[in-house]
């Protein structure tokens, strides 16, 4: 089978494969139809990613149709479209039973990374039946390819973690595809505010029509100010950090009021200053969170009922054969505007 | 009147002083019976609080009797025996409502800090009807003055915010008299471990007879990998950082296991490192928080049903106008092994 | 003065009445530019509520201009225009403390129950800085009227004490005003589906246009039946009771599904069967609550920010020296089709 | 093997029956060293419980050996000491996915009720990697019988459906083996006090061993009374249904303080009243819960650290081929004052 193999930083190819095979009674094999990029897929190709090693396909984010099952997985039989979780759980260990199936002690976020992922023909899914999710008949299925790990990211890490509720002020620095995917679900608890800042006015004029109430470009070094501004001088109840670099953290501690919540998506390759000298008295609280995909269900209810229109990431489409194409235009984001880019396998 | 009066950076004395009368109708004048001295009076002195000005009577804890109340006060007359809570709340701005008293528009911790405290025969009381709570009959008074602000601060910033729950690991950095506070009040939930860090014996010796279940001086530089090991390499639920400087914090962020809660309740004077590069995927929590004292209500219930014992917390004791020498026992506590002094007026 | 009188079961009048004073340093004059009818009021007419005695000024909503203030107060001064929050708080008792307002030891419901209310040209507000909201310039005050009692009742004793979410099924037994906003506040959290019941299919019109994404007539005795249907037999998240009699109560047993809570907000005259033969091992939660309108300040957040539109739930406008003509058109709501009526002072 | 075995409404026996073994690749087969009878083992001899067909093995509660394990278990192996849980979970359906395992659409309670169970020399465990727990080196083994069911049953049901917190004030009504089990684990969260209500002094000695603050015998019809003096007329904030009869939920509902809690354990073979006419506006929640067993870890936790003492729930101790006796005895607990009895297999 062909599949988009890493070989080394800055290296990679599209390989012929042998088709994945069934190692234990809980797998299933997918047939994928489409997949997707991920930023975190071009972390890997810089070599940021030791757990990653060449040789690996990478990929963990897809939709398709399952080829075959183990003996154990009773949820799922050849033929049935499926969703796939970016996140393998067990489903048996001390963290998948408190839902932290990202500390899955045998899963986790595997697909892509220690084991081959999804931008390939066929993938293995280890853990199929708390792994996978039925796709609803009529579903579209490139919406779904969002569910797979953009949206519960931004609505998990950002939203949830982030305590949005009706009528709270909400900060989300960065409005890529992960600050856009936490602006689209924080939607689903009406804060009265959603300010969205960025430095790049392409972006947050997406962002404007995602449903930001204000953007606000911080190139000129006066966000802070500009926020302070527009709410009063409180500041904002929640903060989304969705960058990942000291600087934008450090807005986010700066624009927090007292009592509010700062939740970080962002992959961070360095440590930050923590202002606790300015903080210890200020009664915030800051989390951090690998996605769990603990809110799948529920984004599937919600987009069975239309509160949520996923397809507006989408902003490219290409065959599995034209892969290096995809990266190529998912990774000069800046100049194709490209938000997520569409595989077809 | 005599008072306690901070004079500038490392100026002290006990002067005579005016009583104090009220202001405004919902302020209630207190004739102190016993009060007592904490670690942020010594701030104060060093010049560290910025907020309070040369000429301020100290004191932010203490018991009395009424002396008279304001047109306003329904909940006191003169003759009431009372207990004064450090954080003064008016009951009606946006934080009052939200139970975060320690924001109060008007209030919060302004008691020996910008107005006259405790310390003193007399102190005015703003807000009287919801910064101050009546003594039970036959209650123990020294009991109650750690009530004032050591052990809501113990409990809210430390215990509560660490979300401390039964079965649950906890470790408290720092075993001082706040460090002990928090040690006393987790055990209202019966977490399965509580280890205390500190790097003096004398006050891990005290820990373990407040209920530690483990204790660690850390002086080796071996805490860390002493701790993981007694965790089985999991870390600890909840990491409480009792002492406010670089170090401890850092430790917090060693230690703490996937998906635990690090409680701040030191009050740190420059910022921190925040390993992000290392947590962005650990799923941890990190609060800051003044006290409250929305708990006081709780603790009367406690004290009263003989959950805790505070007076525990009691190495001295003074009379007023022996103050200077209360400073001086507890500004020595590696010496005098003073946990906390009550100042009997 | 004009007021609104009680005079006992099925007597009611118009009267001249002098102007109401001050009584406590906490009161608050208001002059009232509009108030409206609630169900309870009918009920008071009816010799329903004991409390509430002959002679009384009705009405425990509004919207008004502070006339004056007492020497207490501190939030308000004359001119300032104000909501009139159906619950008066002192602030400082136990339960406001625990922001149990609705149960206020010398407050809660007392407005046009056990003190004169609203249906006046002035009224007197105890607790006026607790009780009492700014109006934002240019607000529509018509629109506010509705959060004196209705919006935040059909909030907090329906969507939050019925914890609405994201994705969830809700249904709501009873279309009329107060089911009516349960259903606007819902959309605060996106629940994947709203089920109105109701027997008339006007106010099922009136709930489709509200938001609701299915209606169900049960006339026919089929409701139980088609709610499971629709529900793939899972029944319901959430049930929400806004009629207050037995029949209804026990339709919200028979569709709440297993981990599903009800939420009672119905004023109930009777006893109900609880079938706890049925229900004891379905982990369901049952919720009552007076309303607290603790979500006020929330709520004044989403009106400004567009987030809801409580005019929708006007139907239509009186004179206050009309205001027996705005009864009679609210208490034959099946004819006139009437939801909330104002009425202008 | 020797299994005690359902005929039929007041029929039983101790049969010879065939040894189970694996049907599913998640299977394990246990030999059972301990286990014990549970009040729901006497409704099903009276043919109360209509899922239980004759000829079932009964018993869902035990410790016992891995004797082999199926092809998809990967958490034990034979020859490991476990503690059987009452609840079988499959940890993948939507329920399970919720940390409602009572609900498991393929487990939950089956054990000695559709399936066979563990009152015999052997039971087949469904789900073996979530429905097993290893047993600690040294742990004691009659101790952890009391996991199986009858702890995390008050516990979670009682307990934490009736959020017992630090300072509260709880009833227990019913002072049987489940209501005792409800004191021993509501202790983890030092509520001020514990009151327990009971028909019989014997049982009332045993809870004030067992660490209730008062009790109450409730047979001269003064209980209400007695309970409103002692709490100064508020009423309790949790009441813990531990029963299953009309006459004791009412009297929880009338000493439930407004905001409180009623937690209902009993298994109830009626519909009671529920008295909304009263409690329409007191702001009370009533829950109801089948055991999950999600707290099974936590309560492993707690027994290692000594926070709880099971053992004290023991009264007598059975060998297997005597289990008729132990039945005959539980059965006539009023005389016997038996608690829980051990079968030795």
């Amino acid at each position: 089978m062909k599949a988009f193999v890493y070989l080394g930083p800055a290296k990679k190819a599209v390989e012929e494969r042998p088709k994945p095979d069934i190692t234990a009674p809980t797998d299933a094999i997918v047939k994928i139809t489409k997949t997707t990029i991920c930023g975190t897929d071009l972390h890997i190709l810089k070599g940021d990613v030791p757990t990653c090693q060449p040789g690996r396909i990478l990929g963990h984010e897809g939709v398709g149709i399952i080829d075959k099952v183990g003996s154990a997985v009773t949820a799922f039989k050849a033929g049935d479209r499926v969703l796939i979780s970016c996140i393998s759980a067990c489903g048996k260990c001390e963290y998948c039973r408190r839902l932290m199936y990202s500390h899955c002690t045998t899963g986790g976020w595997i697909l892509g990374n220690t084991i081959d992922g999804t931008q390939a023909e066929f993938v293995r899914i280890p853990y199929a039946d708390n792994s996978l999710y039925p796709i609803p008949e009529g579903a579209d299925e490139e919406a779904l390819v969002m569910l797979s790990d953009i949206l519960p990211t931004g609505f998990e890490c950002g939203v949830l973690n982030g305590k949005v509720q009706p009528g709270t002020t909400v900060a989300i620095v960065g409005s890529g595809p992960i600050g856009l995917a936490a602006l689209l679900t924080a939607q689903f608890y009406s804060p009265a505010e959603v300010i969205m800042i960025d430095l790049d006015d392409n972006r947050l004029e997406t962002a404007r029509r995602f449903g930001a109430t204000a953007v606000v470009n911080s190139t000129d070094g006066n966000a802070v100010a500009t926020i302070m501004k527009m709410t009063g001088k409180r500041g904002v109840d929640t903060a989304i950090e969705a960058v990942g670099i000291p600087a934008t953290f450090e807005l986010c501690q700066k624009i927090i009021a007292p009592g509010g919540t700062i939740a970080n998506i962002g992959v961070h390759g360095k440590k930050v200053d923590l202002h606790l000298e300015n903080l210890w008295d200020r009664n915030i609280t800051i989390t951090t969170r690998l996605v769990d995909t603990v809110s799948t269900p529920m984004l599937l209810n919600s987009l069975r009922s239309n509160k949520i229109d996923p397809k507006l990431l989408i902003t490219h489409r290409f065959k599995l054969d034209r892969i290096l194409d995809a990266y190529d235009t998912f990774g000069r984001a800046a100049d194709t505007r490209a938000l997520k880019v569409i595989i077809e396998a």
